[in-house]
């Protein structure tokens, strides 16, 4: 638990940062509230937000996750949150699980955006936070309360939570 | 990592269960937001709702924290969150600390109460519960999005912010 | 201003009250949340809540404009409101203003849902109400805190403003 | 119904404007929260923000009341908006409404502050809008949907509701 390291945050979209247009009466991504939230929750751990991409995660590409694996291996810390999508937050997962080794990386989102009523969001991101500080290197997610390693998780279509693949 | 294993809650009050009263304009408990707190934020880990008390930590006296630890010895689980005032969560932090032995505990609470707008409460719910699971035996504070050790933790009554007692 | 007749609400649907369905990540109909509001804000005038339809204001046909008509010509009440989308309220509005006589009717509804953070549901809706108990026999549109005459009011679709037709 | 016309708003404080004081624990007055709200709720009367006190209605002294009845008297517009605690609200309405002539004043605010979630406050505010712009010369207060005339309303103390003194 090395609390004095900063963590990086990569932003590269998902539920948890879309917002209602009230012209369109469409769901958009104008920009990010991470930096906004981590001021109301009074978070004051050390962070560096890092804007890779807003997008739905069903548009994202492999391109996509190959740049956010970049960033992940070329940045300097060792500590990474990375928000998404859920829809394939797992698919995100595994290309940085099988790829980065010698750091500790949460990907996180949200099933209601933030800038809505009952969010999941802020108890989403608190359990990454903690999560980030008090694993040992590896890929993981979390997501209701829950931390599942990259590689024994999938998002159960129906019910819309995550679960472990295999017990 | 057990997140099978069930986690209990154990309320004692604090900021984070204040609500205003609209007849008497004063801030005070009627009833713990837990159980709506973690329906809202989609937590599907196991978890045993257990309202101790519901007060002001100010309020609290050694009788007080004598019943909390009772509670975190006898119960069967392992992994333990305390929702706590924050002006006195270091003290029971320190009674826990020397007290408990082989299960994992963490305290938490709110700047700002969870009926408010605005609140930290979600973020920090959500750092306790991913710390309880994911951190070793011993007893931990986890605000502002940092874990601190109960033996190295004080609450800065000016900032209203939790540091570190020394590096 | 006759504060102690009931007042009938027609409920249509529109955007305030749309929510965010978190499995498909669309906007939809639920279930009104016109009941619910009027608790969180303690009305106590005396009203009649009258599910008619749930529709985004884009797919109402003549039919539907048909069926809100004969409901505020036949119900009892002498002032009603429409809960209603914006995108077409102008058109219901012409309807009802050059086919009810003797009532008082308010059409309103809103730019955010009820649902999200920062709406101005609630404020309209009280528009709404205020404007139903003081204005004489005639059909009106409140929104933008303001009071348009049915026959004298456009949305314009570039601000998403209300504004009037000719000064 | 003359919206044009611009509107006074007088800021006086009451439960509208409170928030909570993470630091002390108590419910303060910051600053006044209109100018915001009338952002988020897209209110495009043309209003004019003027904060004459942030007070608790029951630290009011007659003081307060006569620098209130001075700003009705002297200012500008004809229509008037006051919000005020909800405490001595009645108090307030006798004052202006035995001694402004010519004007249109109406009287809100708020059992739960507009900083807290389930708020009454939009929906008070919204009422006091159209009434302001609807009524004719008198003094009125507008609360749980209500309209009432000055010297025909109490507040019930124990339900916390507004009602009329005689029928």
């Amino acid at each position: 638990m090395k609390g004095e390291e900063a963590i990086r945050i990569l932003i590269t979209g998902g539920t948890i940062d879309k917002e209602y247009d009230p012209l369109t009466g469409e769901l958009i991504f104008a920009k990010s509230h991470l930096s906004n939230i981590l001021i109301q929750v009074r978070c004051k751990v050390r962070s560096v937000l890092d804007e890779v991409m807003l997008k739905d995660s069903l548009q994202m590409r492999s391109e996509d996750r190959e740049e956010i694996l970049k960033k992940c291996v070329d940045c300097l810390e060792n500590r990474i949150i990375v928000t998404h999508g859920t829809d394939t937050m797992v698919e995100t997962g595994r290309v940085l699980g099988s790829n980065v080794k010698g750091k500790t990386i949460v990907l996180v989102g949200a099933m209601i955006p933030y800038a809505f009523g009952a969010s999941d969001a802020l108890f989403n991101l608190g359990c990454a936070f903690a999560a980030v500080q008090a694993l040992r290197q590896g890929v993981y997610i979390t997501m209701n309360g829950k931390i599942f390693p990259w590689d024994n998780v999938i998002k159960n279509k129906e019910s819309g939570e995550f679960e472990k693949l295999k017990e």
